[in-house]
């Protein structure tokens, strides 16, 4: 519980802040013999990357991962991987104006209750940029996965309560905002020239499905893997609600509604997310994530200084209007990261 | 992440089976010097305990708590705490009959996949019944944070579909139902009577507010206190979805209606559920559970034994209707042993 | 780092008091389908329960184990294994010349200075009573190493400065002392009267062997395996040195003396004890615990009260002389618990 | 136990092989406000530097040390601190001779039984190399202690069988092998010379002394303070035994002679080692590591192929004769760290 640590078997540390020397981290506990290069690491880091969508900030990052270990003639040694990206883009600012001010919605108020000291510059390690190290390791964790079958798909369901059809989710990271659905494209679009002309901004629903997972994964009745999912979920900045399968609506149903009855060919419906006692049934893996809106509005707001002073602020510079489709990816390596855990986990029980 | 170990600083290992002989666990990391005897521990345990409610199971347990070490003239010497709660009613039973089918909703068919073998008394480990060690645990926590003036409440905010109003939380639990409202509890239970003569059985929602918690608790990036709470709680069997302050609902809204605007008075609202970026801002800390219908429904329903044969099955037994009232003080007690956690890791900090 | 938690996958935490109501633990993390029973674990206690040998305490306990969760018709379901022992011969007795003293060689200073408060009855955690949960938890960390192939052994080497052969160590349970060496049984029996005679106490020296490791188990950097065999066995009360190998003596001895060359049928020697670069390397795994003289004499000793002031103390009661034999299957118990968590997390890596 | 990280509250993982990109760390834990700068962590390193002893290798590296996140206006912020260190000097070289056997005394046999694969490139991960990323660490630690008033000295207490004087420990870091006696270097020079003419090496024994920690830390009944110092120094490569205070010599005595008592003005002796019980006592701590002598040996040594196959090596190279001195520094960053994490545990139980 040190904050910078997830995971207990395959394990990532990650580090580094907005305006800061780089990003990175370490993996520790990544089996031996997985291919590996910077190249498959690359891939995701570049569908996260900033300035990539209509939604998107102006910072240009070329976030361009290094390896810096436990790789050796292309394949994981079994020892620690660690990785680094640098900052190109952490252009000389004047910070005087937040500095000192809370803006609301964001952790510069917390953070100084915390630690008595913060890193002003872009939000330092508050940032919505710490992402990208998560990413780097979910790319590794990618590759656990897919040699036992494993994949793994985010998309968006929702943006400013507008919903996808889930029509063509397998093709999301083609389409804009990673949509399942062509035809929400336009509405969403407009929906979000709207808010930005307004000064204002929106949030939206992620889903994430993991097809392959074997029976067997998660361990009760603590650990259990819609838990550890949540928790994974929850854990990204921004996300104020999780759930699983049918999720929150099943608490207005039926137990004969919400059961998935069983016939010999399995079971006749996924109410359940995949996931029975918190562990996985071996259905697909569904879990949901509501993403707030951005808190950085250019409207005016009332907050105070960090003398308590009242003041009003107005945040302009190199902001998203929304966190989708950023944050996609991000939800997806932190769902597959977890199951990388409970992978280790359960070939041990064997 | 061995599966029946919660918290880090403040850590609690379970046992015990549904039809066992009896369940506890031991409190690892409690301080020394805290107020505790086993009327402490009762009360809480009194409040979850079987028989009590309209929605409830037939069964009659005492639920007697026994401490079993960690605890020397009144108080907690800093050394390991030991609890047991014997099981007085596991009435032999003829359990031929689901032995050996999985029953939808159930763990059944999980547990198998997973260890190969299963304990299928009343569910063994997998049964509600495990949660017993919860609040014990957490009434242990509660005196923790007592110290600390901070005080935690939980309370039904829906049942079937309908909803409370929050008027009275504070004695909640001197209600039926743990209803925040007097008057919703007619409907409520002509509800619940309907659903129990058609066999079947109801879901619900359970708001847990924690008061008193100062600024500056969790730890970014990935163990932020929303994080470990949606974790907590989601590690409770049946609860599909967690969410914190307007949560889901504040991914349909705009920036500039969800921020919380701040005065020189302090936070002018509560959008954010008391955490700004994984940390506590000294508000109020809201979350709220989604908790699907019991599974065990008297209907007959399709299913497959553990050979993977087409069956039918219809569960009698004594089985509440909701896991509502009694799963109420379970989620108070996993907020409890949250927040002990990190108000221990915290102090660390200073 | 909760102080009564050991082990990472096959995890144990422990409880209870020298003079409580009774000690225990819960196993959390056994893989379900081992064969257990409490008269598994009791033949591993019995070989530990003290008033056995002659340098025993006269204290007699049946140091009964009873098994409350976690085993289903004879084997482990893979959920957390409840045990409990009672105490039965805590005669109530009068602790007023001991209550406020602090015995030389003893944590009483230490417990109060931690914790300020300490249960001083018979030294309460601190007393070497709590090795009884470990000693329980050994012997079921026994039955799975046993489906690997793999045997622990333990046999006391030194008492009192004077050496055994290791002649025997596969019969050493069987002999007094757990001795290697009939021959040397005399030579401790005489030096043990004597010092008996004059009030005084003695300590010697634990060699454990580990045979069956397969090559490959450990995990640099950190977590070599005799890193945690070191940490395993000197959390024993009493050890105040270990070493694995030709250990110490290797700081004196030249590369080409201390290398063990390699022939095509294996190793020629075993300086290593077993482990390179903190992996096992498929040979005996050899380590020993020198364990410091019983602090408890019933000579006059010079000490402070816990107010500070000057005062003498003369140790009567229930004492040993000698930690050993008793100490014995505590080493062996712990050396098994280590391996047992490195065999869960060896698997994972295939 | 993923073997690469260290800790629990002031927790390290590292990475980075002998001939790869460079080494490095992330600390999660260290609290806010901290002074530091690259120049403090140098200084550490400096220390460490090859090359610098008559005993050294010939390799020159810079060792400098670059700090990547978590300080801010030269503080820490209490955030993660990653730091990385490049490796200059990882000459392009002929590995054919040592890729596919297996040297005596070295991990290379284990590492292959272990992860199938193995970085042969100058010992990759198992390389005494990695120990650079320990003393980064350890320095951080250093300033976290620096501000409780507690001191760290290590020193050379033994080399080749010729033991040192402890006359001047506090001196030792300014003079030859860090020994804490100037009479004593002729002597080791000379043994030196002649084994190292004879293409043999050296063992020794160093000893850290803990100066001003308080009473009350360490954590009963397994992670006793003095457990994790045994499980810190023996995960140093080469370490083949611990002993705290007395250590090994105090199984020969009676228990008269190694009580420590007491007198209003505190301990009259330290044979403890100033830990009881598993806490300090406020004593010195005081703990020695027995080294091995480096395996690298330039004499004809048989062994076998990864193929099983009989061959013999003899090993060249830039290696050290005698991991003194070299390995002082480590040990002291193993225990600083090692008593960082209790210093932050034992904070919030107060």
């Amino acid at each position: 519980m040190s904050g910078n640590t997830f995971g207990n078997l395959f394990k990532v540390v990650t580090y580094g802040e907005s305006h800061g020397i780089g990003l990175g981290g370490v993996i520790d506990g990544c089996p031996a013999g997985i291919e590996l290069n910077e190249g498959i690491i690359q891939l995701e880091l570049d569908r996260r990357k900033p300035g990539s969508g209509i939604a998107g900030t102006a910072r240009k990052e070329a976030d361009k991962v290094k390896i810096l270990s436990g790789v050796f003639e292309g394949r994981t040694t079994g020892t620690s991987i660690g990785f680094h990206i640098e900052n190109t883009d952490q252009r000389s600012r004047d910070y005087s104006k937040i500095m000192n001010v809370y803006r609301p919605g964001h952790a510069d108020l917390t953070y100084d209750a915390k630690y008595g000291v913060r890193d002003y510059r872009g939000g330092g390690r508050s940032s919505g940029r710490e992402t990208v190290s998560r990413v780097a390791a979910g790319a590794v964790a990618q590759e656990l996965l897919r040699l036992e079958g494993i994949t793994c798909n985010a998309y968006t369901v929702r943006i400013g309560g507008i919903d996808a059809d889930i029509k063509d989710p397998e093709n999301a990271y083609e389409r804009l905002f990673f949509s399942p659905d062509e035809d929400v494209l336009e509405k969403w679009e407009k929906r979000i020239k709207e808010v930005r002309s307004d000064g204002d901004t929106l949030g939206g629903v992620v889903e994430v499905c993991i097809k392959g997972v074997p029976a067997g994964l998660g361990e009760p009745v603590f650990d259990k893997l819609d838990a550890r999912l949540a928790y994974a979920l929850m854990s990204v900045g921004a996300v104020k609600g999780v759930e699983i399968g049918s999720g929150c609506s099943s608490a207005d149903a039926l137990g004969s509604e919400n059961n998935d009855f069983i016939s010999e060919k399995g079971f006749l419906s996924n109410n359940a997310g995949g996931i029975l006692g918190g562990i996985s049934s071996g259905q697909d893996i569904v879990v949901r994530a509501y993403v707030k809106p951005i808190p950085s509005i250019s409207k005016e707001q009332q907050t105070v200084d960090s003398e308590g002073k009242s003041t009003e602020i107005k945040i302009g510079g190199r902001h998203d209007i929304c966190a989708i489709p950023r944050i996609v990816p991000v939800l997806k390596a932190m769902a597959m990261l977890t199951v990388a855990d409970y992978l280790l986990l359960q070939r041990r029980m064997k």
